[in-house]
């Protein structure tokens, strides 16, 4: 399996300035959201990729892309029917290849020099089949993300047979422990995939179905998972959702904690938290 | 005095994205580096607000400023040719009112419940002349800011009888000492200003003297003092110009740890020094 082509969904309302937000990279750099998921998706050997955007996003979307926006392909999403929904407006693109998916308001941080995104897509490439990212997440996060079950099969490597987006604690008692974790560990969602044709049209089944509602792509990932081999790869970076309040600005201290400025950075925060420190004390 | 226009300059080509930039507000609610600047003028009684701009980057602006986007006008800057010329571009708006200026990359932090700008527009309507603010700024950072020098005429306001922008420390010596701050200290310009007609009556003859150069607001400032009374306030609270490099990422820690959400980011600081230091020991 070659994986060349990566859809990155960017369209959800209410965070659509996301991608415009800047951030300094680690080399000391100032690098939109945009372009540092269009550089992971680079380095995993990408040739194509696919936004999924809101109407009328393009534009400064495009200008963001800076020297990358010739691989730069448009889609748009013009109902808000969910997350599954955005992942199939790019079917034109994708085709009858595999592909990459990676969200538009995920950061990820430390996963050493070879990126999260090519470890995954040399996984698929070597065991032909689709694979998620994940990561051993404590029970207590469970309400954040989607979370599957299955076997060990190699190092970091799960058979998925289960996925329940966001499940109860009972729920992932009963239908996702996962042998080998420890006790209230569960592998949960990282934002970024390598999924194939199966999953678009798993996606077309759902959604011309007659209903009308919002799709999860979980929905359809659980169903991926009854049709053909899907896997889970274990990440040990971190992740950031720029998303959610302070994600930004946590993002930013980890990727300047982890980069070229972390003195400056770590004794600007040292004077801060002193000053904050003898404020309370006062 | 009535002050009842603001200015603010936005166009400088390389910072043409800080507006869009997003913060948490002290509230606790995203906020865009434009709004912020907005609501600043907003709390000083300014009832129309016009934003200089690159052309073709009104849209992506209105679209940020939120429910004040009835107050705004934009004029295009189309040429680089400086900061007073900036200014200049919005003299149609300014007409023979007297207005306040703030720049489209600085952001105002702990100025208390008043705001900075207010503080401001209230001495200049009081004394019926230009006022800058200004803060005290120890010798070592002059090669940064523009620095005036001149009276003390009352309790923070000075009368400015000089404009030097990033003097040298032998230029601040000779002309901008200033009679009661401490030796090595001076008054530097903060970002803020409420300005008369014949600001913009110097720039106009300056920009159409034949030189076809950039030109500096504190030169015309400069001028201005040797022409009418002019005032300087000093500011107590905290700026950051966010198109420094980490300036963002301080401006929102700034922010943050005054406001509804100090506990739990100033833990968040904590643990990350922790782990860092602790890294460094090991």
């Amino acid at each position: 399996m070659h994986i060349k082509k990566a859809v990155i969904t960017a369209a959800a309302q209410g965070q659509r300035t996301l991608p415009m937000q800047t951030l300094i990279d680690e080399q000391g750099a100032d690098r939109s959201v945009l372009s540092l998921i269009i550089q992971e998706a680079v380095r995993a050997g990408i040739d194509e990729i696919c936004v999924v955007v809101w109407p009328g996003d393009q534009e400064s979307y495009s200008k963001l892309a800076g020297n990358t926006a010739g691989r730069l392909r448009f889609v748009e999403q013009a109902e808000p029917r969910g997350y599954g929904h955005a992942v199939y407006c790019a079917r034109n693109f994708t085709g009858s290849d595999p592909f990459l998916h990676l969200v538009g308001d995920h950061i990820y941080v430390g996963a050493g020099g070879r990126g999260c995104a090519q470890q995954l897509v040399e996984v698929a490439a070597a065991q032909d089949c689709a694979v998620s990212a994940v990561q051993i997440t404590r029970e207590n996060l469970l309400p954040y993300y989607g979370a599957v079950g299955g076997q060990r099969v190699g190092s970091g490597i799960y058979r998925i047979d289960t996925v329940i987006e966001k499940p109860t604690p009972t729920e992932a008692e009963q239908s996702l422990v996962v042998p080998g974790l420890r006790s209230g560990q569960y592998l949960c969602f990282y934002g970024m995939h390598v999924l194939t044709t199966a999953v678009m049209d798993i996606l077309d089944e759902r959604l011309n179905d007659g209903a009308n509602g919002r799709i999860t792509l979980s929905s359809a990932l659980a169903e991926l998972a009854r049709r053909e081999q899907y896997l889970a790869l274990v990440q040990a970076g971190r992740r950031f959702d720029v998303g959610v309040k302070y994600g930004l600005l946590y993002a930013q201290l980890a990727i300047a904690l982890a980069g070229h400025d972390r003195d400056q950075v770590l004794s600007h925060l040292l004077e801060v938290v002193a000053e904050r420190q003898s404020g309370a004390a006062a």
